[in-house]
């Protein structure tokens, strides 16, 4: 049922497991006309690739997008456009002495008992290596919302107990805060913390959970589409399919729900034209659609699955065994920080989707 | 873009306005050879009418199914079913006091942006009432799951600041203790606390949020597919799509955000010939597919925006208003009791739809 | 698989069997805006009623639709319309005699093998009541088409082996001569001799076939979607939906086969400061997408399988039986005709709703 | 609106230009467990790729598919499938001197009107190109109905006015006969002046029409769904979404038009258990489902667009001009030669595709 695709109008799909020769996404939707170029793409991927500190995995993946397709005089024609990343040559051998054990956390015991077959080598099509394609797709559908002066950022909120106190949401003055710290997070005494409590972790042979929070300014009054398309629904369905994701909020989220009405209300006024609310505890959406206000949006990430303590599990037979990861393995302690650029390109095209539906809505347009 | 409709497969559509001359729902994609009738309908439909004590709203509504298509000697022909509930006639003079001002916390404000056109009587389309429609097709879908001795019980979880204390998982018993309590919570202690907080708000003319939970028991494994159509994504797009809905967990959800990985993940062992696991922190998903255990959601509704207590608002024009409940007006306190078997309906629904899904995935099926 | 669904932003669902108490259609993604009323559609459900004259079924359906939602202050919100049509009292014992035989050319035994159930009164839903609410649905789409400037005509190009001769193709003129034509068709000399052919089959209880051709006029350039939702696979796929059709034809159609490409080239000129071609061999699509000349496609209609010559056929256990129409039937005797104004209906919505799919096509609009 | 894909379920997409680096297809929901390799989709490349005689263009593609993902030890995982065929270098220098020029019965002028900007080159996505894919979709989908002991074959079934004449409709023997003919004509007789009509064609610059006929047999009775679903419907969006055809039919298409009820009716009759019918006229098709006799179509390709000789046009600002094709190109005298496998392709995908919808029709399966 083509679950490997994502969107309505900007529509695209991703393929390729981690250990093939390639992995990649084809945009079906993208209006003609939008300038674009790899470079775009390649600095996006930047941002999600490990290797850069102490704080991702030390695995190298210096990702390359090349389009092959949709593109003409720089420009984008209507046809879908192709975005292929070669995969590095890796060898899969360390696999084989765990692959007929099943991996507590992981996808292979599911996918086995769906399939019939799984793909073990790094994960396969469940490998967290699938998320390139989306921050690809991110950068094509960062120059849509630029085009209409949308701003997209996210960022660390918390990891394990800690957590950021964001003061500061002017959007470009946060990016830059943001992009200089090695774990994405824009409060810097909790980030010194944060790195603490990873070191920790990693030392121990463990891994943390965070929550990633994400922030759209600049948007028009109309994204989204009631009932079962509300804009915070296809946010969550945006988010949740991310790897390693259990939970969303937008706006106050839980907290709204100890809240009375009185309280919880954002009340409207008016500024320069433009109709706003006092407070913004819904995060951008009232009855499913956006109301001018910031969208807020947060994810909770479960610690990695991958950690370096051995396991207790059974294998395909059923007999009791002990994981334990391959030799060499080189794992995220918090995939929260890498999966900051992630959520951004799934806010992103999420929006960009919304935008060109939005087309469609009015006789008058 | 048919944002009326939910599902791949067990797809329904819904329409009617509250104040119209009824609503309803068109399932498009239940499979032939189900026995149905009106009354299983009826059943589910009354659980979610308010006015029966008084902690839901005072408004009646003796919502009563009409099957009009797709059914013959009783069971399903695979043709659309139809079913409509009239609506009782109400009176919507009293709207017409407020209909030029932005309702605080309410759709009418991003509707007639978007639409230039605002059926402000009751909410119109933008109405809870069309809940009872989702109901509806959940009675439907709860057949389908029964089949395969899938069961599945929603409940209170939280009110405001007090939390139920769920320590009995029996689906079956759960359901008898829950089906008894006034607020659908089968902690008897929190829930008369629960009960007090509401009325203390209601005399106080304001309202409170709540948690929701819900469990499904008896899945085979393999529902849902990677990679944007995860189950849990699936599951928070059902559940965010509700009216007043802030937050999604499934599992352990952002508590699991605090976790090491050596406490979250979830160790297998096999029992009668089953794989299980030792803990289910994941909620019954693994890698987006169903594992075996128990789906585990919660979903926080905020407190209703429809409050006694007069609140600052503007007017179309952008005058400064206050805004004034209409006369006569009955609302509920605490939205999250009656979205119970509303929650139910969508999670019902959703798994029936992996099902079917679920059924295409393997050659040998 | 939603398989009573049609459209992709236009979108709609039909529902109901010809015995049940109504039958019905939801439009979801109409734009908000339209003005629209139910006279509107009953003149369109007029034109398809039988009963009329000699050349239709003697049945009455006096047809008359009810808008159940989507209105307000007689304009369309953006939610969804539902037309509702209530079915007359039939009486359907006479269905029960040959209700266990297989009926030659009808859909009971397939329907019997797929679903495992029929609704054998009338047909059920497989009935030809159910383009009722296509015509329904088209009225609607006209509206959308008439704010483009865009006009749809449809008319009997053929019964049997009599042909029209169509020479004028100024559609408002045409749509004069047609509707005052008993059969539909602009040619009054073949319209003669077509109706004596019917009058004969008729007679020797027999039945004919025919040939709808249905124009366009109007459009702009860019309708119709590469690779797979090129405008004509769109058309094809709506009248190929249609019951009876067995065959489709764009522009000169099976005769372009015979053609040179010397001959069958339309040459661009430019007129007005309009791109126009001197011939329209086309009918209106190049490489899938409209060119601004007039769509022209013809769909072919076999004959009723409902006959009263008796016909030799099984009954479900597999046993040789003579299977004759319930006394009392009335059928139509050629079924081209009253599919005049459904053809019309499928090319007014599948155009309406490629003019809002190519609202995204282009970054500037 | 992704018209880039095709299917329900068993879902592809493709994408690439004739003149970029590659093109491709992505599957997304072939089922897990079938074996398949890249071997099986070269063969039928080989089928569709010109140079082989003097009756398609000399152009030399020798098209090899590399499946980049989706494999694994020979079988498919569930994963998305991704097949490429690289492109061979082409000099596009020459297109450069016509760009500017409207191009009679080609995709430019649409193209250009749509989305404001057109890949020139060789027709870019618009080329007859983007046909490969299908053919390598098609050989993967094979592979499905054979399992299932389903059996397609396609031929010519005219050329021009040569119409050939098909009187063993043994689908084995027929395949080896028309895989031995240059122009996969069965009817040898016929294909001598077919090809004589080509060679003429040739010499005089100029095109020719033809028709391809396909067959499929071995069908279970239940394939296609009501309303809008329909087989028929399915395949003729399928064929007419092929570039250069202009009419579709099912079993005795337009004929049936000409025909009585009483002839043309298929009568029941069992045999061995099975129903049959004693003709054929329906093409395997009854109320939109598949009656498990054979599948017959028939697609009408018009003549290709590009000949030799000059022809009047206009460019782009609307001066006349003389549109004659660049030096050194080469084009198929008649297209519909190889468009034989594409056909076949298409209505081999298009059942792959109804056989997987089916399984979610009735409760029991």
């Amino acid at each position: 049922m083509a679950s490997n695709s994502f969107g309505k109008i900007f529509r695209f799909s991703t393929w390729g497991e981690s250990h093939g020769p390639a992995i990649g996404a084809v945009i079906d939707g993208c209006p003609a006309g939008l300038p674009l170029n790899e470079e775009e793409i390649n600095i996006a991927l930047a941002r999600r690739a490990p290797g850069k500190n102490a704080y991702t995995s030390a695995r190298k993946e210096a990702d390359r997008a090349q389009i092959l397709s949709g593109l003409f005089d720089g420009v984008t024609t209507g046809a879908p456009i192709t975005i292929m990343i070669n995969n590095v040559d890796a060898d899969p051998s360390k696999y084989e002495a765990t692959k007929h054990l099943f991996k507590p956390g992981h996808a292979n015991y599911t996918y086995l008992k769906k399939y019939g077959v799984f793909e073990y080598r790094g994960g396969g099509r469940a490998s967290g290596r699938e998320t390139a394609c989306r921050v690809a797709v991110g950068a094509v559908a960062k120059k849509l919302l630029a085009r209409q002066g949308i701003t997209v950022c996210s960022y660390i909120k918390a990891i394990h107990t800690v957590e950021a106190d964001i003061v500061n949401f002017n959007l470009d003055l946060l990016a830059n805060i943001i992009h200089s710290s090695p774990i994405y997070c824009p409060d810097a005494k909790a980030a010194a913390k944060m790195m603490k409590e990873i070191e920790r972790a990693k030392e121990a042979g463990d891994s943390l959970g965070g929550v990633v929070e994400a922030v759209a300014e600049g948007l028009p009054v109309g994204l989204g589409d009631p009932i079962y398309d509300k804009l915070e629904a296809r946010l969550a369905y945006a988010m949740m399919g991310l790897p390693a994701t259990k939970g969303f909020e937008v706006g106050k989220g839980f907290a709204m729900s100890t809240m009375r009405g009185s309280e919880a209300n954002d009340l409207f006024y008016q500024e320069g034209g433009d109709v706003k609310t006092r407070t913004n505890h819904q995060g951008g959406v009232q009855g499913g659609i956006s109301n001018g206000m910031p969208i807020v949006v947060r994810v909770a990430f479960k610690p990695p699955s991958s950690i370096a303590i051995p396991q207790k599990t059974i294998d395909i037979e059923g007999n009791e065994a002990l994981f334990q990861q391959p030799k060499g393995s080189r794992h995220d302690p918090c995939i929260a920080i890498r999966a900051v650029p992630v959520v951004e390109a799934m806010l992103t095209i999420t929006l960009a989707d919304a935008l060109l539906v939005n087309n469609t809505a009015r006789i008058d347009r």
